[in-house]
């Protein structure tokens, strides 16, 4: 699926909707490095939180690919995950919704 | 310089004051990461604070060298630096601590 199969409206709404969760998981990723930073209190846990950062970045840069080829699949795994909600995505066309909705079910 | 310049007692003196400068520098990297943390206000900020963390653990990881050929030069460094004191190594022989000290000057 390349990008002539996006509306200018789709875009829009991807683009944003994209934005909103990469947002949400960053707020969260920040959320949970205070909390771990918090509660260190062996020395070497700060190397630990470097893993674990080092893990996320890997993770998120691998994720949120931007490109209309892989954005279905993008969608429903931040749909599974929790960082978008279908309603968030409605102004897809119906198969593209149920691609996605059918994707993060599995 | 290797382990036969250096007594048991100051081997033990020399363990003791590499351990507790290690401790410092992580603790007030804590404290740092922390502040950090608690001020970042940017998405990416996050990314430069796992930068920072990439960056300190590199130099710490080469600083924190305890062969006996390198342990003048390291300490000299974590004297100049301010994780350790002159008095905390006085154990250690005329000899080294006048290295020592020389090298923490330049």
């Amino acid at each position: 699926m390349n990008d002539v199969n996006w509306s200018t409206k789709e875009k829009e709404a991807a683009q944003e909707a994209f934005d909103k969760a990469y947002t949400r998981e960053i707020e969260s990723l920040v959320e949970e490095v205070r909390q771990k930073v918090a509660h260190i209190s062996e020395i070497d846990e700060i190397w630990k939180l470097h893993d674990f950062l080092s893990a996320k970045r890997h993770e998120i840069d691998g994720k949120y690919d931007y490109s209309y080829s892989a954005l279905i699949f993008v969608f429903s795994q931040l749909l599974k995950e929790g960082w978008l909600t279908l309603e968030e995505l409605h102004v897809l066309d119906r198969e593209k919704l149920a691609k996605i909705s059918a994707l993060a079910r599995m």
